[in-house]
This record gives structure tokens, C-alpha cells and sequence, in this order.
């Protein structure tokens, strides 16, 4: 509640110091995008809620990648909805053009889950956008957060 | 650049001193929305994107509310991109269910604009979103930042 | 699945003769829009998918003046899912400017049920898209097409 | 304007007789597509809208497959916007699902486009959803459908 009261979104990450797991790694996931008209606004560029549909594709494929397919994730009675977004955009991306939306889980503390994101171009001299997504577990059934994430999971994660 | 090294997003925006105006105002701009099939995902509620969607509209309904319009702004060859979003999610919001996205312009400073967002239930008991969306002036035709916002503009945010 | 074999789309609708109710109006429902940053892509103009969103909640909201909650009905274990849409693209809606979405029911086949569309300037003297779009009334927990429409629905409908 | 008046949507493409190529072919272009939590609403499966943005990204890159790169040729003052849409829903797509995106253009008549599709599973014995989509050629410069499609858009088609 008092998060509600404060839109200025103070970073109080820090505060949660039950960290289960520390898994930051060098690598990133790598997904490839093409700007379709579908994406773009009336200034030829990708809109800036396009890139949310992006990470949230590099995510689930990352993952899938590691062998959890985030479908039956859900159909075991599971969710990771998203609870915090932190973007930046760098550089706009036009009309037709490609780039690489890269990944990789930053942390896991307690059921949050933290993912970095780095939206380049091919070669990587040039970031579009950077941002980090924040997940939570839940379980779908009671509607509430779990208590601990599952061990199919976090089997797959340790994986990064 | 070093910003686009960063994906942890410091927010740095206390470094930015040189404020033109300071805005900050006690009142809310208020744009009803209603959770239709679109916007929702397999969870039942509304995806995460789609807010982004609704602060935009509430922002671009706040600025007409004043006397400016976005698309004439738009065809005047200025532009207002975002160039940061931060959003936390506090609750879902369901298929079927209404809700109060509300908006201020939080500050000026330089060319850079700061909205704050809550998107509350219509007794403003409940708060499903928070957050912040940051926008800088562009000249469309130079493709640059303008090293002030135009008259046009500060006039009517001034009325806020 | 003949359909599926044949994606010429030819339309059979007239196959059905089993029509429990011919409610075809001359009224309009009318729903404004306005043309906002995400509806638009690089052209400047509205993106042709952006249309469907705008003809569900028309569709939607129009229920809801009838009386019909349509988060209920879902709630209560119905569904309406789209079957079948056609749309005609005569002029470009551009950035910023307004139209009225106008719908009607057509007509009530078994449990098919025909909505046509008119997108239009304020006046009515240009119109941007017409269109219809079919749904068929599914049982949400049998996954399956209904025998007949709820009485709950149809007794809306013919309000119509 | 007769168009306008009649939202039954006559099929009446044989009206154009003035075709300039045919192209029918039997081979399908096809894209790979899988079900993201985006693409899906409150059922559980994918947005009947959702299919709009796969059967555009289909045609562009089946465009690119044949050399044509649509953001080149939107720079170089073209665009082929779509001007009708028909598309049948037989099978819903659930999430998670993966399905193949099926294209192929089925006539060019004067500087209309007819592009066929057909969404199924990969084994190609489910069909979830046919349709067909019409393009028109435009001088983006003028804003005025083209007299006839540029050569660089024929000769990538006549390899379809």
C-alpha cells in the first residue's frame, strides 16, 4: 500500500535480503526481431509498448531454451506475471529493421525473479533500449504468491 | 552510452538540475477505462503492456484537456517520445471490471517531462498500477532533441 | 473443415436456415474513438488490425447497454469468440483525429449471431471501414458450440 | 461510396477483369509462429485480432524471401496498405501452442494484391484459422492508390 502511495518508484530492491539464489551470468539470450508496420507508430518507429512484447518473447524462449516451456508451466497451475517494469530507450528502431533482444536472469531473491534486458543491433554498437523485468511466482489456484518458487523451476534457472 | 551499459537503471534523475518550471500539482487527471477482451491475457486479467496503452491515452486526453492537441502538435513537426517507463503492478485488474487510470505532469525539467500515473478502482480504494513515464521534446524534421520545449507547450502545462 | 480446405471464404452463410430471430435494426450503436500514438503505425494512419479492438469494444459496450455484462457472461461460464470477420478498408483515419464506430446486430442464425459495422466521421459523411464480424455462442466448461444462446442473451438482443 | 453503404461485403473481385498477372501458385511460404502470453486474451487462447499482426509479418517476410525488403520500399515512396480483410476461425490456438503461418498471393489484379492463408498446426492436419487479405499499391508521395504496381514489386512477384 504504501508502494502504491508512491509513484516516483523508489528502488527498494535492496531490501530483500533473503536471496535464495544469486545467478547472475555473463551470457545473454539472444532473440531476433524485425520491425513489421504492426510495431511502428505514426513516426516510423517501433512504438515504445512494442518492446514489451518483445522481452516478454526473449523470456519465454530463453526459458524454453533451457528446456521449461512456460505453457505447461502454466497448465501445472503456475504464473510469473510481471510486477515491476524499468525501461530506457536509447535509440529508436525504424520501420524494417532488425535487432537483437538480449537476456539474461540477473537474480533471484526469495519468489522474484529479475531479468536484464539489452536491445541492440546486430553488431552491437548501438542499444536501443535497456530495461529489467521483474517477475513473482504464483500459484494459479489460490491466487496468491507461493511461498517458494517450484523445483522444475529452479532446476531450469540454476541452468543460466 | 553509459546509460545503455547500465541496465540496472540508477535513477539519476536528480542529476538534471537546470529545471525550467516546476509543475508538480495536487490534482489528477482522470480517464476512465473498462478491462474488454483485448486488453486481457491467459491469466484473466490485463496483460502488463496494455497500460502502457492507457497511460499514453490518459496522457495525450490531459494535454487536450488544456487546450493542446497531440496530433497538431504532432503536425507542427514536434514530438513528445518516451524515453523512460517505470511501472509497478500492485494488483490485477480483471476482464470485465472498470478502473480510474489518473495522471499529472509531475515536473519539467529541461526538455524532459515527468508523468506519474496511478490506476485505482473508481473509489480510488484500491491502486492496481504506479508508476512513471518520462518524455523529451524532439524536432521531428532534425530527428534531435530541441533544446527547449516550445511555448506552445510550456503554455499549457503551465496551466497544470 | 471443407471451410479449412477452401480459404477463398465463400459466403455460406446463407446455408443456414434455422434462424430463431431476424432482428435487424436501423439503429446504430455509436462508440467514438480517438486516434492515438498506439494505433497508428509508420504511415501515419490508423493500423489495420487496431480496427478489431475498436469493433470488440463497440460490440462490448453496446451489449452493456442492453443490459448485458459481458465479464458476467463470461463468468457464468458463456463466451461469444469471433467465427468470422470481414472488413472493407475505404479511407485512412489519421493521428489525432475522431470517428464513430457504429454497430448494429444483424441478424441471430441458431446460434450465430451477426454484427455489422460502419466507421465514420462525427458528420457520417466519410466512411473509413465496414465490416461484420460473426460470433458463435460457446459453452465455456464444455469447450464447446452451444445448442442455443442463453435465454440471458437473447432476451437482450431482442431488446435490439 | 456503394462500398460504404453495403457492410454485407459482396465478394465482388471478379468485377476487375483487368488483371495483369496471374500467380496462383501451389507452394505455401511459410512462418513459424508460437503462441506468447501477449497473443492471448482471457480464454486462454489467442486474440482473434492477434492473427492480423502474424499474417502481416508472414507477407513481409515472405516478400523479403524473395528480395523485396518492405522498409526499402516504403522509403523509396510505396506502400501497400490493406484495404480488405476475410478471415474464418475454426480452431482456436491455445497458449503456448505453435502453429505455421501459411501464405501465398493468390492474384494480382491491376495494383490490387490478393494474398491467401491458411494457420496450422505443423503437421498440417489442423486448421485453426483461412483467410484472405487485399493489398493496393500507393504513391505515398501523392496519397493516391498507383496506376500500376512499380516493376520492382512485379518482378518479385513473378517468382511467386
Amino acid at each position: 500500500m504504501s508502494e502504491a502511495e508512491n509513484p516516483q518508484l523508489p528502488p527498494n530492491m535492496e531490501i530483500e535480503l533473503d536471496e535464495s539464489l544469486h545467478a547472475t551470468t555473463e551470457k545473454w539470450f539472444e532473440y531476433p526481431v524485425v520491425v513489421h508496420p504492426h510495431h511502428t507508430d505514426y513516426g516510423g518507429i517501433v512504438w515504445h509498448g512494442t518492446y514489451l512484447s518483445w522481452m516478454e518473447e526473449a523470456r519465454v524462449e530463453c526459458l524454453r531454451s533451457l528446456g521449461l516451456d512456460y505453457g505447461n508451466f502454466v497448465k501445472l497451475g503456475y504464473e510469473l506475471p510481471v510486477v515491476e517494469v524499468n525501461i530506457r530507450y536509447h535509440q529508436s528502431l525504424k520501420m524494417g529493421e532488425q535487432a537483437i533482444v538480449k537476456t539474461r536472469m540477473n537474480n533471484i531473491q526469495g519468489v522474484r525473479i529479475y531479468w536484464d534486458y539489452q536491445i541492440t543491433n546486430w553488431r552491437g554498437s548501438t542499444t536501443y533500449v535497456s530495461g529489467r523485468v521483474t517477475l513473482v511466482g504464483i500459484d494459479r489456484e489460490k491466487g496468491k504468491i507461493m511461498r517458494q518458487l517450484p523445483p522444475m523451476l529452479l532446476d531450469t534457472l540454476v541452468k543460466l
